[in-house]
């Protein structure tokens, strides 16, 4: 047996190439959309895919089955939950699967458990394989029906769906899954850091046993206190989340070899974009940005949370053009961005920001503050005006805050700004600065004048050993 | 968590780096001696090796340990097991581990359980988790104690020693990990193909609850009866085995730089060589070797089988010339031979076999067949006279063989080609030809004349539904 | 000034990316059709190409321009002679330069000159820089008009041109660039290996007036006898010429992403493909060729030599497909069979030779021989059979061969094989083998049956210190 | 032969690689420091390194002749100029060459010449080649006594030397290279951008006729105007030469693997040296260091000018200590540093500036300001008191820059920064805003408090259409 866990770190997506060496056939479960390493590893291990699982409508990116399946000039079948009923439908997928089918993928044999919770229609695979003259089940490909440490929330459908789906969920685990032995490993489509469970844990694979015994999703309690635990300190569920799902659920639209066209624009043309209702994206560093960018443009530096903050605060319906270091990270922020559906990627400044300065374009900037510089304004009493602003998580909050501080998660900053009041002078304070860098560009955006930026954010606050309260 | 498994096709072994990334302390379980991934690794993820572990004294492969805490400038604790007694001491080590002994990294806390059965002093490894605030065994380190599907073999360290070892290893699996629940993960130290095992399966993890239900090892029946099933068919143990396990005791030598001192040799200089007792070892392809190489030169083709067949057969006590396909094939050929202990290694012949065919030295060459050709001869009356040497292994061999071929493990051919005769065409039969063509190349060197090596070997024969026997 | 030579071993084929950094304007001269390093590094300079330019109708290798252009979106104009009349005209070109035009590129100057010699309609550019406030010639692209060491042969288009061709090529030399100082460097089309000329210097670069004193190609003399020493001992013309000046005076077909629909072809495909007259090419070693190939295919080993001997010995009208040592080898192979016209790349054996020995399939052979073993062959009276065929050049038969042996040089096997008595052994001879093989898997495809290729060629013969005859 | 030119950006150095295939035989002229491109080719070309040659003592790299010559484990000879005299000695050469010494390296042979000028002993080489049956000189190896459009300067030496140094270069131009032909090759050992010319050309190679044409180094006129012509408008000789000079005179330091024990220093450590003398450096871009750096560091953006700028600005008695924008950064400026003699770089900060921010550590900033701000700033009768301060060459300086500016060469500000008042708000001005931020570094460095970078510089000045004076 051919086995592989692939993992993108930010979005925490773990999608699985499972193959029989001997027959040749191979399955990839949950792929993201940037498919060529499933080809490459597939060709390498002398594989041919054969099928291609969806355990269920994804929200936090947008599936790779069918281009998955277009670029292997469509030798694959793909395959989805049958499970969903008319409103989610997949009507691109070629079989739709249900509770009890089974697929054979050489020696492996794949069967089908309907366990909805986090979604409807969510499907799991339990795997056997008959190479080992056993009919017993092996391991499972859970989706985000259950993670290590925790289970797919059941609130993204919104407030009307998500009583109902807790209680399936709650039937899911306690009663679906009930005669599936301990032994049982389990392989999520998710870990630590994603935003599809509350509180993943860091591996990225475990046993039934462990988790039944161990994780806080199995807690024998009664079923109206395991929801209420459930529902509770419930991170936000970013906005771009619907639009997800209704990408995946229509299908989405195939990239091909799209990315090379994505354009080198000489500073000119650049401008001209802005213009033209082009969106901005900077990707540089927080303190890059800070000290010099094109004014209106969205800062969000280039690492494994781009997508997710991307999702979080850009628009869907605008062309998007590029400031970046240096041109050869494109092909990491192109894989970023469709991830999570930003397709129309036009181009980027060809000679960077220095091009653009050196036509003597307006620049912004935000200001910058050390902590230190931050209590020393708070403390002194002739200021008595500074606003700080922390957009970090409602949990991060609640461990410890400054004293005085406005409170708006920084995936909200897009929706909630006219909070803040325009004539006062902004300190941004989050985890580091990263986060506080996005949202800074966004109240300069909005036509905020006194912002600035808090760096090292409350990690350096405590690591100063200044008061909090909670 | 941090948790990475390096697997080493061919030798088939699988060595682990896990850390806490909150403290950023970490530990290497059995490594191998070619340390460069784990250091790149531990960087790449802020990791700082604090311990390395050995399950147990090796017989397949040099250990690492040594190496990689001289890479790392001494910062790691080496820990093997107290369990072995004055034999089985390894003075080179910081630390003994016993029974009950606990080791923390971070958050992480391994537990050290004595399980002997393959070695006297093996250990394993019990993980457990305290940042889940768990007490629970979450997974284990199982070194060749426990295979996917096998037990470490009990028979390497000789007949006496077998029984015994048998006897305290149906203790460990039924007794000594009884209280162990049924949930544990399993990570090995050997996947499959490897000689540690006789079958060991093709996924590289498990859980305890799936290998006592499935796995021929956990089988019940009588203590007398599993000893029995367990040291039938054992595939023949590698010569090679006993001087691992003596280096690996004594503690292997340090390589350092060493690889970059490797002589790139002018085609008369290699030509002395050949006089001064160096032995050749080519590893270009079988066809190509049989076409045309060096008298005397053994070949083993590059590929993930090249350290064990190396084992198997060459000398320890001569320095080593190779004759490569290309130059940059040198980095590849070093990792294979350093992790079965081949470290005198001097140089390679820098012009090729072109330079040397230029130059007019001597050449010999293999004979190549097809099986279409070979039945033709077998089939003709007048000849009678070629001998059919196979060279598979006893398993293969009794899977079905061509009728009248005379069996020898490839394995074993150095000690045992007198039983061939001399004046008789000798047409040699593996799998595939890889095997055959190394078998050649010391019947070559032994002064056999009539030598060809059957392409495509009994894998052709049967493709071609050419009758065998059992 | 941005001034890069980009020289393509083997072909020998120099060309030229010229920019003025000012401005960003660039231009090539006599691009190959791999066109990508052009492209990378006019990106990496941030140059524009605004020319591109043909010196000539090349005999060699196909012209890259159309495929540049296309690359670039048409975004550069072609330019090539004026001066072919209407048997020379390329249609797909842009504009035709006649003598005394000039092209700006930023700062610097290209004049035109005629040099009719090699071909009728040949231009060469000559290069001012203004940015030096000079008027003064600096240097000159010559293409295959003048080479270091040597000129342009102009006997490529046939017996009847080739007499008026030298004569125009004297007037070249002697007359028309008369008047171009001796300090201007010369940049040529080639350098040594290449057929266009006939003993070409292997630097790429010189000047005028070293040229004229110490060049054959300059030694002043009467026009009879110029013309006369410039004929004599001109290597052989290879047929596929004839076809390349086809071809880049129609214009090539463009090849846009053709590469990757490159076929991996499994075993039982490629087998089915040899029935439907695919050509088998085998870009193995000839060692590895010798011992076991596949029936009717042909070996030109994969080196720089490659596409000039693909151009010598196979049909442009049949599809190929590959055997290759392995798939990595495939991107190679693709450019040096597309720079010389062979656009009909099907597919390679996916898993190689050793897929085809195990699936039962035939198999061929070419014996191999070493000079001491051909020697006591050719001197055991008993034989005076075998029949030694040598295959290289005039110039190097001449320099010494074998007394008895036949001269065919291997370009002409294809036409001339019939000349080789088909019962007799054949020892096919030629500097180092690998030509060897190439003839002798012509030999075997025609239905000879005792071929042997002599290991180190005439090179380890007079190592050896064998007796030759001039 | 083979030849190779190996051009480094920034200090625009160009070295030498010349082969004799035929023998294998090849020399390296004028090495950089970073040796392993000179082992790589050569052995690539199967060449030995016979000679590494210096035809004169370096004022702006450290030479790499030892290094390399060690790299080879000694074999290779390392011949320098014997004219030096007991003042420019070089006794870790292995041989001294003197006018009309001769070096056969295969058939190329090398004839020295003594062309004092630039330096009393530097020598050049001419080029023949024996195996084109010509005693004509073909090319020259001219060091840093003749460039494309210029020579080398001759003021490096002090006041004192300069006019005895022009007065030898006048004869060297007129007198001593006078026989050569117009027809020789020149290749020099700089281009575009050194310091040691006044004004080269951009390409790397020309003729001697084109020169004595073009150049203005060649243009005729009595000695004593020649003289005056050549040490007007000399741009400003770095501070860093004489130390180079004395290195390269005495021998540099071996580096052997030193670089690997660049120390990868946590946050902690890295505030540790900052109190124990150790200089940062900070290689980030000027926006980057803008908004965040660690007081007291020095900014040179990483590029291909840092090792002029580290020269000019850098002390040379401290060890360095770096912060990146990422770590695999380290090589690029490891290989810059040591090109200038900069050897004692301990170690980079591990976790970058974010490591710092978190830990609550001081930082500091310049502030930026767009040009269409400083025009406001300084057409605001209230202010009146903002100083800007031009950091660029005197040549830039003359052609256009901004009304009331003061006017300090970058390169000088270590030692001219009391000039400027410090309790002003300076607003410091270069081509583009890369050389004024490491001036900003300086003055921040030293006290200075209110410090801003135009952003874009001059460049985007003019683009603007804003007024200049001359």
């Amino acid at each position: 047996m051919f086995f592989h866990q692939r993992f993108v770190p930010g979005l925490a997506i773990a999608s699985y190439l499972l193959g029989d060496e001997k027959t040749g056939e191979a399955v990839v479960v949950d792929p993201t959309r940037d498919v060529q390493p499933y080809i490459d590893i597939a060709r390498e291990e002398n594989l041919h895919i054969k099928y291609i699982l969806e355990t269920h409508i994804h929200a936090d990116f947008v599936c790779g089955s069918l281009e998955l399946q277009n670029s292997l000039s469509g030798h694959a079948t793909i395959c989805v939950s049958g499970h969903g009923g008319a409103d989610w439908k997949q009507p691109f997928a070629d079989r739709e699967l249900s509770e009890g089918d089974r697929l054979e993928v050489g020696s492996l044999n794949l069967e089908v458990i309907h366990v909805p919770g986090h979604t409807p229609e969510h499907i799991a695979f339990v795997v056997k394989d008959a190479s080992r003259n056993s009919d017993k089940p092996w391991f499972m490909f859970t989706g985000d029906f259950l993670f290590v440490g925790d289970v797919g929330r059941p609130d993204l459908l919104g407030e009307d769906e998500k009583q109902k789906l807790a209680n399936q969920l709650y039937d899911s685990v306690f009663d679906k899954i009930a005669k599936l032995p301990d032994y049982v490993e389990i392989f999520p489509a998710h870990g630590a850091g994603s935003l599809c469970g509350k509180a993943i844990g860091s591996r990225n694979s475990s046993t039934l046993g462990y988790e039944r015994r161990v994780s806080e999703a199995f807690k024998e309690t009664t079923r109206e206190k395991w929801i209420e635990t459930l529902l509770e300190d419930m991170p936000l569920s970013p906005s771009y989340f619907q639009r997800m799902k209704k990408i995946n659920r229509d299908g989405p639209a195939l990239l091909g070899s799209k990315r090379h066209s994505v354009s080198r624009m000489p500073t000119k043309e650049f401008h001209r974009r802005v213009f033209e209702n082009s969106l901005i994206l900077d990707v540089r560093s927080k303190e890059a940005f800070a000290a010099a960018h094109i004014p209106e443009s969205i800062n969000i530096p280039l690492g494994s949370n781009l997508p997710t903050w991307a999702g979080w605060v850009l628009p869907y319906d605008r062309p998007i053009v590029l400031v970046l270091e240096k041109a050869s990270d494109l092909g990491e922020v192109w894989n970023h961005l469709i991830r999570v559906g930003f397709d129309r990627i036009e181009g980027f400044l060809e000679d960077g920001i220095e091009g653009w300065e050196q036509a003597g374009y307006p620049l912004n900037k935000v200001e910058t503050e050390t902590v230190s510089e931050l209590r020393n304004h708070l403390n002194d009493s002739r200021n008595g005006r500074t606003v700080v602003l922390d957009v970090r998580t409602e949990q991060e909050w609640d461990a410890g805050h400054i004293e005085g501080a406005v409170h708006i998660h920084g995936g909200e900053i897009k929706e909630r700004f006219t909070e803040i009041p325009k004539d006062r002078p902004i300190s941004v304070v989050c985890g580091s600065g990263y986060r506080a860098s996005i949202a800074s560009s966004f109240l300069l955006r909005n036509g905020f004048d006194h912002v600035s930026n808090v760096m090292g954010g409350m990690t350096a606050w405590k690591a100063s050993d200044y008061e909090t309260v909670s």
